[in-house]
C-alpha cells in the first residue's frame, strides 16, 4: 500500500501534523457553521477532530485565526492588513482595490464564486461571513482608519468590494471582467476611499 | 421581465390560465432556488404546480424564459426607466438607489439571494444576466445619460448596485441591512452618480 501514497507521506515529512491541521480545519468549519464564532469552543473543535486542544494553538495560534483559516480565503487577513495599512490613509482605497485584484485574479475567480454561492445559499455561511467582517475587517481594521461610524463604513466598503468581485469574477461583465488593474483602481478606489474616510453625508 | 404576454393571453385567456401561470412561477421559484438552473427540470416544476409540463412552453416558451420570469425582478424595466430617467441627471444616482430599495425591500430579499446563487453557480444564468445588463441597462439607459464610456460606466454601476443588494439582502450585514432608505441613498448615491456622469479618472 505504501507505494501508492504521496511522496511527502512516504518520505515521512510531518504526515501526522498535516493530518491534524486538516482535521482541525474540517472540524472548525462544522463547529463555526453550527454555533457561530462566539458559540464555538476550541475544545469542542479539537474533540471533533480527535486531537488535543493544544493543537489549535500549535497550528493556528488561537480560535480567531483558526476561524479565518476555516473560511478558506486565498489570503491571510493578517498579511493583507500588514500590507495595505501602512501609507497615506487617503490612498488606502487604492491599496485595498489593488490588493483585492492581485489576490483574486490569481485564483481565476472560482473560489470567490463558490464563496458567494455559499453565502447566498446558506444562512450559516452568511453568519460566518458576517462574523468575519465584524471581527477582522471591522474590529481590526476599520476602527483604526475610521473611528467615525465604523460599522456603517465597513458595510459600505463591503458593498463596493463584494460588488466588484461579483461583476469581475462571477458575472464576468465586460469591460470590467478583463480591465487592467490600473483602470479598476482609478475608477473604483475613489468610491471606497469616500466610504473609508470621506464625508458620508 | 415577466411582462411578455403570451399569444394565448392576448387571445383572451380565462382566469384559470392566470392561475396556471402564477402556479408555475411560484413552483419555478422554489425549484430554481433549490436546484439552480441546470438542476431544475420543467417536469418537476409542472409537477409542483400541479399542471401539465406543456403549460411551461405555452405560458413562457421554455425553461429559460420561465427562469427569467421567475427571477422576479420585481419590476418592469420599461416602467423603471420611465420613473427614474426624468429629472435632474445629477440626481439620477439618488433616484436609482431609492427605486432599488423600494423594489427589493418589498420582496424581503429572497428572490435576490436566489438570483445571485444562480448567477454564481451557473454560467447560463450569468450569461442571461450579462445579456440583461447589455440589452436593458446599457442599451436603453446608460447610453442616454452617459455617452462617454457607457460600457465601463454600466459595469461600474453594476458593481455598486449588486454589491448593495448582496450586503443588504443576502449577507444582511448591519447597519446596512436595516438602514432606512434615506441613509442608504445619502451614503451610496454619490458613488453611483460618479459612475454615471462623473469624472472616472
Amino acid at each position: 500500500m505504501s507505494e501508492t501514497r504521496p511522496a511527502a507521506r512516504r518520505r515521512g515529512r510531518r504526515p501526522a501534523g498535516e493530518d491534524t491541521r486538516s482535521a482541525l480545519l474540517a472540524a472548525a468549519r462544522v463547529e463555526f457553521a453550527e454555533r457561530g464564532f462566539d458559540g464555538a469552543t476550541v475544545r469542542r473543535i479539537a474533540d471533533r477532530a480527535g486531537v488535543d486542544a493544544a493543537m489549535v494553538n500549535h497550528w493556528f495560534g488561537g480560535k480567531e485565526r483558526l476561524f479565518t483559516a476555516s473560511l478558506d480565503l486565498p489570503m491571510d487577513p493578517d498579511a493583507i492588513l500588514a500590507e495595505v495599512l501602512p501609507g497615506d490613509p487617503e490612498q488606502l482605497g487604492e491599496r485595498i482595490i489593488a490588493m483585492f485584484l492581485r489576490v483574486w485574479d490569481a485564483t481565476g475567480g472560482g473560489p470567490l464564486a463558490a464563496l458567494i454561492r455559499s453565502v447566498a445559499g446558506h444562512e450559516q455561511a452568511a453568519r460566518m461571513m458576517r462574523e468575519f467582517v465584524a471581527r477582522v475587517i471591522l474590529g481590526r481594521f476599520i476602527r483604526e482608519v475610521a473611528p467615525d461610524r465604523p460599522d456603517l463604513r465597513a458595510a459600505l466598503c463591503a458593498t463596493q468590494i463584494i460588488g466588484l468581485g461579483m461583476i469581475r469574477y462571477v458575472l464576468r461583465l465586460e469591460p470590467l471582467a478583463s480591465a487592467d488593474h490600473q483602470t479598476v483602481v482609478t475608477t473604483i478606489a475613489p468610491s471606497l476611499q469616500r466610504y473609508l474616510t470621506g464625508e458620508l453625508g
